[in-house]
């Protein structure tokens, strides 16, 4: 059995592939269940019935959840604060610790967000049946909010001298930096014109993605098949009407 | 110097009332920042320039953030985390602590959520400029998103035999049960009709909610002007024409 099995949707990157990063650079072994065979005990049949049935005392409420021998930890964030240390991805005092998972719970905020650019009103109807509210809601996060989250990372990282700022948390990559390169990678495709208009004011976000993409475990699995491409039915969308920059 | 410094919006309860409950349940001793004179060092202002100038390597994103000694911590469920062991208000081992995490940000999920029905399109926006989106919303936040959150919820006390079926986690009263109190109360602020009809279906949550009331502390803190009432500058806004039942 490997150490580590994670559960997702598997036909989107989504939440789960904050927690694939970091598995993936430490070079953890790890079970994608649900995009293995049904044969081998995969599929999403499979994913939604441990979540039904577990045998621990708290259910996950969603995907992504990640079970670690008698362990079934669910919350992206919380996945990702029980595997920084085991997988020696975030500094050791408790003040970074803290940190790293602060801006994890920052960065989810601002997921949340973006998913609701295209889906404003409600999770249970189709984007073009709340396109309407979608149009309203876009530019005011265009405008507001990614300054506003960018920007705020953008000054974590000029703040961290002592990393170089290079680094979000500390003197070294955690799993915080994985996940903005998520982030700034799936804003990208969703918003690619107002992201090259932005891109200018937050150089070091810029930067750090391109390191983490060049980390070579990382590179190696962003090549491979089990990376899976942004696309139209995950958190970050690419709907040409909603990517306005003022010039519109 | 108190051991506590809370950090929050003086006039609404919002996402700092989830610490506050914690801080006064345990009996703390902290000092509510904001809502002190700024002539004692309080005040919004004062918040404010702590959150911008802080000499921690990582500054808080938004209100609510807790000063511990040399320890800024932010985001909700991130302060109640570090507070739970320190306070006496989390089981020890990691299996609940893990549990009681997941749930409370399973809670920050769905207050997000509800926070959004009266503001779909951006905050930086009046309701009353985004009233028409958000009559649109409440319905499907009423009748799809409030029985899978809350029903969850309910299953997850349901399944706590060990204990009592009066506990979220564990077999003594912790944060994540404080903060469904203040979870089920807003709802019932925001949604009295709703809520109504969907009590019953909700039993164990209901009394956990009066049990967590009665506690002593609380119900003195509650009595107290140090408790703020729910109003319509908050997360939980009363818009009788959003509270709407099947009949209607």
């Amino acid at each position: 059995m490997a150490d580590y099995e994670l559960y997702y949707w598997p036909t989107i990157p989504g939440r789960g592939e904050f927690v694939r990063l970091a598995l993936e650079d430490a070079g953890a072994d790890y079970v994608d269940v649900a995009r293995q065979p049904e044969a081998q005990g995969g599929g999403v049949k499979a994913m939604m019935k441990l979540m039904r049935d577990t045998e621990c005392p708290v259910a996950p409420f969603a995907p992504p959840f990640l079970r670690a021998g008698s362990l079934l930890v669910a919350q992206t964030a919380n996945i990702l604060q029980f595997l920084g240390p085991r997988l020696g991805l975030v500094p050791e005092d408790e003040a970074s610790r803290l940190s790293a998972h602060q801006l994890q719970l920052t960065i989810a905020d601002f997921v949340s967000e973006a998913h609701d650019v295209h889906h404003p009103i409600g999770v249970s109807l189709y984007y073009e049946d709340q396109r309407a509210e979608s149009l309203r809601r876009a530019p005011l996060f265009i405008t507001e909010r990614m300054p506003k989250f960018l920007g705020y990372f953008e000054r974590t990282l000029e703040r961290n001298e002592g990393g170089g700022r290079s680094h979000l948390v500390g003197a070294a990559v955690s799993y915080v930096d994985l996940s903005m390169f998520q982030l700034v990678s799936g804003l990208q495709y969703a918003f690619p014109r107002a992201m090259a208009r932005l891109e200018e004011k937050i150089p070091l976000l810029v930067e750090l993605q391109g390191r983490v993409a060049a980390r070579p475990r990382l590179a190696a699995y962003l090549a491979s098949p089990r990376r899976l491409a942004f696309n139209q039915h995950g958190i970050f969308r690419h709907y040409p009407e909603l990517d306005t920059v003022e010039d519109d």
